[in-house]
């Protein structure tokens, strides 16, 4: 049913593990097996911390999802195929891939219409009660892991995750070439959010953050303008940014990747009429929101949940063929018994993005 | 350039003017003359009263429209073509016609890319500083006034304005054969938008209000299931629409025509993942929104403003096609001279729709 | 794994082979056992005949599909469940279900994008080399059979393979209501085709056919207009039913169902600027085109093939509301000895629709 | 009513007029005066020939298009606007402006739902019974007028028309990034075409011509293959283009600007399943045309006729933002005197694009 190279065969397959808030171990765990002949093993290479990683390591859980048994942490790797299953066709041992870290159903309405990440019995790494990828290796349906082109390095192909998040988002909101397009926050995922709308043809993006060297970041990466939001009204804040963009009746799309209230406010005053809003980031449950304006200005108001098909296969493409140079998140690599130093530096905002080697990876 | 009836030569032009918060006149008004080829003078036979026009009375405003000098009222009218410019070939005195109560420039970018109701220079009917229809003549361009079949009747002709309210909603909510659509609210735009979404192929058409007798009219009017709303969380309402109409993972679409707070939020729990949500009812500018809920569903919201390309046409195909009844809104006939009368019968909610008769009109 | 009625257990898999070119058998297989946990076991009720069994019967093959050893034939059916998976949740021993006879290899960009229909690896039901359902039993994903309610019968649900054809025709030609849809050809699928538009809230539905006897049927059925189409050139044709169906301007769909060339030469004469048609009848490989008129007018052409996610379930409601009498279409029930007479009948177009009850079904 | 400068009172309106085939004049017309007040005069500084004025000139008409009156030709024009009616407010005197040169009637369905390109009455430059700008001065609608910004010139400004061609081409194929493109044809559509969609982000543009120096181009300006089109079957010249581009299973869009029967056939049988195919070339009314390969295969097949809302304002916005060096297609500029020698040009193939400088234009 399987191919193994004994090269690996004595690997580790040692698990960065969280047992409660901010109690984790290292752990070594039993290797996983192929189970299904569609299956592949992956040794992990790389893996990228994303704030819902963060997130489960201070508070243990994130909305309804709760860590109740010790679960390992990590959902944006990369990885080379170490095994692969008797009906697997398109990837060999050796193959170097990302991974998508999450799969549906398959049987239900919405796997079977193309919209898998709303699958309700979605497994997904790191989510409770779901072991993630800081390990060793990695199993996973072949058709989840997505080859990496020669001139895609695996670091970079730690970082598809978050790109594939970024392309989901503007696929959401459908930007066309010579639109243009606010986003709202300068982290990991908005930075992307921006690249990936340059991507796509839009002709001005303007970023917006309360930090300046975020803004500054923001401007060499892709972004044609930016912003530094005020403590002012809402609508204030969206008169400064129209009058900046010099798009006097609003900007075509306008991408929220900060959660913040604030931004969401400023956001839907921000829009042209008939224009398109997306909720990317992730924040309080409920906010007050100007209902009235997005009702009269005919407002596109969509939501943005993790990636489906395509998204993936984009977000290789785009860093194979230089539209975003995603490596330029990742600004420090280290090795994976610094994962715990790791996770606090983001915490602490040190850095965009930090990326963990896999257990068996020497850098 | 045009032709006139001398039938019509020495008829009134009476017109029913609001001065400013709830004193309205009755005054003799020059009649309309063409001014521009391809318009047309129309005779007003009925015209029915919307919300805004009793908010306007009430009022004097909504939102920045602020009624600063004598406005005439009325904007949901049928009337009898009485002259046409010289460049008008569809439409012939005599003929008998919906008039489309606001047009835009036709030349901005929301005009020619089929969006005119998002024209920042419409001119729409009884919205400040332009007249209303509550009047003997109006004055239109030919394109916006609508032929109607044999087989409808004028008064059902002046209810043609709120039904192309519903249709538009229900285009905005993108209705399909078998789906599952919630209505929150059983006033006439909700009534209506409940009986387009049936016209679509709904196969479940569930109204949610929170007076009963206004719940018993929609059962017998369109609805498969009606839900008195309850004082209780947002959740716990949506929990009983679910389970009311059993759809488990929650409806394929919900509609606001109430503008209310708790509605709204009930919606949003209640639409299921990858639903639809629109906003057609008016209400307070900012309220309390489950934004993450939204987000995590992937739900899309759109707003509703008006009508626009098409909306007209179908709703006087649904009523020509007998699938919408729509004269069943209307409760009560009143002469012109009873304009007032009516306005406040409107505004203790007494009736559903009533309509007023043209001042030339016999009743 | 599964659990199995003994009222069943004795029951008979006879089956209607196709050995090669008009060469058919009667043959007791071996019942089919459940192979995978997801998957049911269905007792076939009744199964209709499509054009494309009869055309195997006739002629061995369907473009590079080959019959080269027995095949059983049939794949219209309806069944109830004998046995279910470990795994299957959504269906019980005893329930009636439609069998959607065909299922994709979920894992491939077509079936991960909801289109499965269009999966390379698609198992479809009497398309060599696999079998069909003129059998006794059939073995099913789960998720490919769907539960007739209590109104639908399993007459009835041995049509709604052909009616959900139709309704995936009638969904790639964006059907809207108010819409004029002009149908050529009224066989089963044509007429179903008609049907399903008038659902989805055509105004006009015109059926088109060489045969009076078939457009009499199909304006007792659904159509609004009839028109038998003359040996003239395509541009008469089409003159002739814009000015039948009052579209001067021609219609807005154009739905072949006939896969004849003449037809399909008039239906793009037919089309009005802007609008869209749809290729469902299979006929001849390459034909004349009328590729400038089709480009002139914007027109949107798109095939159509067997059908996808919603088309079953879709199918199913609009038979259980009554949208669609179906049952009308099956003129004859055979039993299954009499399975070779049916299809003799059916090429001799003797019938619109003749079913064949199962082995072990008393008629 | 309006504005003129004194510098162009005295200017002259020499035109380039076909009195019939092959039989062309300049004569001095009357100068076009305001008589609307949302017009523009516009001085004529930069004109391009097209394949139809070309046609024109050899065949004195195009399809039901007939030249029967002498009629100015030229339609692919920059300008300078000269005079403004009394409601225009985005254009000044001085004003450099790409010109659309056609406009709809602005009343027609085709026209309010944002296909104004589909207007049956469309007003169109050097369309018989409609002059065209190959002459000193235009009147347009100030609304089909575009300002160039600084750093877009003149000579770029007239190949704003045939780049909106191609972008009206690909919206219609509705590209998206990642796609594999394949276009037919290199003339100067096909190359913009080409273009254009390497603009929306196709990872993959395949040009197709017999002409090898042409590809050659193709290849330094935008594509990422280039393919000699054989004389095999259509089927052959597919699989030879699928292995070149490296799409096994097809390219996601193709485009045909050739109008050449083969080149049409090879398309359909090179689009994968569910891609989509655009017919932008002109050629024969009637081919034989794989009908059952398009329909079994799900293709989406469009038209593409001139240009829409948004078209004109991305064509600049591409030249602008160096997306699409478009000068590069103007291999020569003559003066106005030498119009007739520059369609001699034209019709032998001897350059992509010549420009005709307007008869006051220094050069």
């Amino acid at each position: 049913m399987s191919t193994t190279t004994t090269a690996t065969a004595q690997a580790s397959n040692l698990s960065f593990v969280l047992n409660k808030t901010h109690d984790v171990k290292f752990e070594e765990r039993p290797r996983p097996v192929l189970s299904d002949e569609h299956d592949v093993i992956v040794a992990v290479n790389f893996t990228g911390i994303c704030g819902s990683d963060v997130h489960y390591w201070h508070h243990g859980c994130i909305g309804h999802f709760v860590v109740n048994d010790p679960m390992v942490l990590g959902h944006e790797s990369s990885g080379t195929i170490v095994e692969v299953g008797s009906k697997v066709s398109h990837l060999q041992v050796g193959d170097r891939v990302a991974i998508e870290p999450g799969y549906g159903c398959r049987r239900c309405n919405a796997c079977r219409s193309g919209k898998y990440n709303l699958c309700p019995d979605m497994i997904f790494a790191a989510t409770p009660p779901h072991d993630g990828t800081l390990a060793g290796f990695w199993a996973s349906p072949a058709d989840f892991c997505y080859k990496l082109p020669e001139t895609v390095s695996l670091q970079e192909g730690a970082l598809i995750e978050p790109l594939a998040v970024a392309v989901h988002i503007v696929k959401q909101a459908e930007v066309k070439p010579g639109n243009s397009v606010v986003v709202m926050g300068a982290g990991p995922v908005g930075l992307l959010c921006a690249a990936v709308a340059k991507a796509y043809g839009a002709s001005k993006v303007v970023s917006v953050d309360i930090v300046q060297s975020k803004l500054d970041f923001a401007l060499s990466f892709c972004s044609t303008h930016t912003y530094v939001s005020q403590r002012i009204a809402p609508e204030e804040n969206a008169a400064a940014i129209k009058k900046l963009a010099n798009v006097p009746n609003g900007a075509d799309i306008v991408i929220d990747a900060s959660g913040a209230e604030p931004s969401i406010q400023a956001a839907i005053h921000l829009v042209r009429m008939g224009g398109t809003y997306v909720q990317g980031g992730m924040g309080k449950s409920d906010i007050t929101f100007p209902i009235m304006a997005m009702c009269l200005k005919e407002v596109t108001v969509r939501g943005s949940f993790r990636y489906g098909p395509g998204d993936y296969e984009l977000a290789v493409d785009l860093v194979a063929t230089g539209k975003v140079d995603v490596k330029r998140l990742a600004s420090d690599v280290v090795p994976f018994e610094k994962a715990e130093d790791a996770f606090k530096k983001v915490h602490e905002g040190q850095v965009i993005k930090i990326l963990i080697a896999g257990p068996n990876e020497k850098i």
